[in-house]
């Protein structure tokens, strides 16, 4: 159940019901000569989805612009500054906490936003203490980085072997492949690929990963891996919601 | 084109051709008992998609919650608070002027962002300045409300004169139908409906429009209006973004 | 009733009577070659004391100082950033809001800050639920254009059409003339005057409007029209007060 | 000469013989029950102006509104929070250093603003090489309490003894006295009167100092050593202006 | 070396040799009824002094307060937000950065800094290139929690296996007690304790946490033992910082 | 009684008795040629230990870096920005005004921080108010200077009269050689040395006092001698904390 698609009064009735809620949080940055500059939030918005038709719950607004300072020298990457995106969470939180959500489910595509996802989480738990939020005491804030599902870091692993790399991986390329066939893209792929260089600067990441991958081979993903993906990831991430919203009875 | 499906080098080959993007920005917030808290979001995003679509203009990610604070006290109404939406929107600018893009044409679907917006852009031309990103004084901003295009008021007058209100319009309902058929809601409509207050707290917001809409009858929208609605926009913002374009040379 | 020239306990004794304030707001910015620097606050302050006087309002410390980015490629502008003027109104506000003032009536000389000033608004708002003040649901904000009052801009087209332009108009000078007639200026002013450029950098805004103007001739303006000019502005606002403090009733 | 009432050329002119600028900066605080709320601006104001007369100085637009945290349980008082302040001065300092001042010397008639204006002279300076000014190093601030100036002080002792006190003395409302003797206050002051009480929370000083004097008796001012005040005041103050001037050369 | 005891121009020609630095980071929280409240910054300090002294590497000062929002419930404990924990980051890196540092090695003594570091991280590369330091992109920061060195985690395992539990660990009060034998405090520990709670509120935590410990027993904790612990992490980080310093070359 | 020696329940047992704490803050910041970067701190440190031990008062973490932005063109010193200590300031004193603590004892070793301090405190007592804390309107803070106690500064005349200078003068040298006698440097310092110059710029800093001295010559400085300032300063101090923490009562 897509929050966008649903009345006031329907949120008024699901929170009888429940207090929980997912938020899809991707990014827009480069991902290698073929893969999509919206990967991040593509996926996590298609398995978001995915998990709030399996489990009724309703799923919020996409963040597409996440933490991507990193990838910042490459055209076309848009970042928050890590203060920034704390607000932002502050922000969004606030409002839901205020109509009574307490449990906030984020599933995430990029390895970038966790750090930021973690410190706004305290930043929020204090923020609704100092707004004395009636049981504010309550909220519980978890993020889940589908891509870290043990199903699913497992088949990357049985498919592609050391070709999965961490960024620009095929495990993730085949996921929007799955969700936008028309938008497969070719293009020649060095045969040589950075990997094992810490991120540091935008410039020096470039530097280290000149054409933005990190030790991935893309060419490697199909949109039938997509669908393999996207079905471990909303099948793990479900029994996460689940255990997620139990845990607060 | 949809910037979360390109490839950096497509973009970095687009940045050799224009310097201008569309950036879609909605908000999540209650439309009264039948809109949808999508709407504004839904609504820019398909409009800004097909103006793209026409001006092979890039199309950047939506800003899915805006500042939508007076909505708050509906449940599932989200919103930055304006210091914070200045910020993101600082930050997104700041990362595309960086790679050299210059000319940013927000197409808007909520007129609670445009005073934010209007001061976000002041706040970026100094920000750009002070970062002394090369020829930073030639970035131009630039917000459109979809809403308030000549054809697109003219026709919603034609269509529902005083019952078009202000806010969960039957225009913008409409055009909504149009993209979500599968999510046209029924609800009772009080024949009496708020209208005429000036907007200042959330909660007095709510006191003056007790079922969300102001001074609209949604009922009246069809998924045919939505279509005509949405023609209309597209072509009316095609001709503003050339223009807009065009007026950097 | 000048808020410096009171007492705190002629402010608590009004408090019992009223819970408005007008709060003029000017700029400090160039006015083209003849105009003065402080234009805008000098309006905006004369017009707002004649408002106070006869409606008994209190009328707060002028802000000399607005959102004039704009402006500050000529010597002698000054400016808040818009993020900087929103802290200042939200100070301004709750420091008022905690004494018992609800009703807040700007009188504003700069469109510059019309859209900082209502996204303060908002950001105020906000402040004040969050810190519970009593009633604080009840505070109302207005900005009121003294140049935008229908009979000013009215008499402003018969007296100089098209001359009036869009700043460092002969309207505004004559106000300044009207307050000040020591410091009326004489200076060459070039036939031609930039006009129509949309604002975006300080840098970009010199380049088109190389001598401040913007479309005006105020070489047209005169004490006695300021006058005018003045008595139609109070007259005006003066209702737009009552009307604004009686909506609260 | 008064920054308000110059032209752009004006100003532009002047910097060619000076680079100073005086700044008055006051405060909208409780004065007790006889002082007017404005006498920290009206004060700083008049003598600023008064300095700025006998220099041929610039002198900018008053800070009207100034840190007065302490004094906000009276009604009618304002004030900015010192994070505030700070980015105000900041704001101010920026635009005049853009346009080439680089001396600024603040007459101030307000205690409590002290402390953070001298943080703020500092965040100042960073911000200022942060942006890369040209000869930015060379900026130089100088704040100058009135009030401290040693023929004053001296004067007020001589005059009124103990009975100056600390807030609300009689020397600061002489001066207000003799700018508007049109506004001169009578109400009962209790023989005895808070003095000695450390300033921290607003609700902490009214405890102590409950009709807002501290330790003052201002029913002994007069527009007489009003007028004295000024001219001790004035008279020192051009002495430390030229020195300040003097000092970059 | 220590920063603090080193003279300016012993850094100068510190400078010439090496641009790496160690800045200890820990945290001033609750640790259980037996912990010191220091325990977080005790370690980091006295690690990083020794990994300082091996490798002649210098060491700042230490971060004593860190981001402790869910310890807070405990009187004693204090925190940072994590939005002024990156500020102070970045103050502290811009500031070492403009004298010439380029790699900061932090030595962590609690887990909950972990995130707020890392976003820390990205905050200060945008910054200095915002600032154009130059060659800032050279700019490197690593993390290094102690108690997360292999030999470290593996002894504690072995000395008492889940008896280390994750908070007010036997580990970490040895590690106290090495430094501060004179500082063994005994108090009653219940025996059962609370283990396997996320973490969420200051409210949440205590109500899960009731004596504050997560899972440990500090009872099991010896000098002797705080002696071994510290010579393991300073032998392993001693290797981590030269890997670390080397990687630039 | 150090709070970093203490267990939480060892907190909670002193705050039935007393509600006051003592913090030191010094800085890290270039002391001339042969004064330690950690002068400040080192001393405030020794000497609130030495109060603390007197009083049976609680002493908090050493603040190690404060405001010392002038001081950021020598290498080695380390600096917050007044606007981010304001933010630390009022993080520690939330945290601890949560559990209790009403009265905040500075102990401060660096005049650079005195005004950022003072500011912090008028922005702490309206946060607390605004955080609805029970009894906040009693937080009381006080910025003590060791360097400043009558007794300290008569010494100091006596022994070194004019070349105590105002900044790495040999008495806070002293007190760095009693309490780190093996830390004493030895290095040529010019006769001439700089003196009487305000405090600007960093680089204007540097310029006035090459050698980072102010007027100073610490080659005066002796380990006893530090001991006798260290004695006058605790008992100095320690009457002050007494009728600080009694003036509550």
């Amino acid at each position: 159940m897509l929050l966008h698609l649903c009345t006031w009064p329907e949120v008024e009735a699901y929170l009888q019901e429940s207090q929980g809620i997912i938020l899809p949080i991707g990014s827009t940055e480069q991902h290698g000569p073929t893969g999509l500059i919206g990967t991040d939030a593509i996926c996590a918005e298609i398995i978001a989805k995915g998990v709030g038709e399996a489990t009724q719950a309703l799923v919020g607004p996409t963040i597409n612009v996440g933490m991507a300072l990193h990838h910042t020298a490459f055209p076309g990457s848009m970042s928050l500054r890590p203060s920034t995106l704390i607000l932002v969470i502050r922000d969004y939180l606030v409002s839901l906490s205020r109509a009574g959500f307490r449990q906030f489910f984020f599933i995430n595509g990029h390895g970038g936003n966790v750090a930021t996802l973690k410190a706004a989480f305290s930043e929020v738990y204090e923020a609704i203490a100092d707004l004395q939020i009636p049981n504010g005491d309550r909220v519980q804030c978890q993020v889940n980085n589908w891509y870290m599902c043990g199903s699913v870091y497992r088949h990357a692993k049985e498919l592609y072997g050391d070709q999965e790399g961490s960024h620009a991986t095929p495990s993730e390329v085949a996921v929007t492949q799955f969700v936008y066939p028309e938008a497969i893209k070719q293009a020649p792929l060095s045969p040589e690929v950075g990997h094992g260089h810490p991120i540091y600067s935008a410039v020096d990441f470039r530097r280290n990963y000149p054409d933005g991958r990190m030790g991935s081979n893309p060419a490697l993903a199909t949109p039938e891996h997509g669908k393999e993906f996207y079905d471990l990831a909303v099948t793990e991430l479900v029994e996460s919601y689940r255990k997620f919203i139990g845990s607060s009875l």
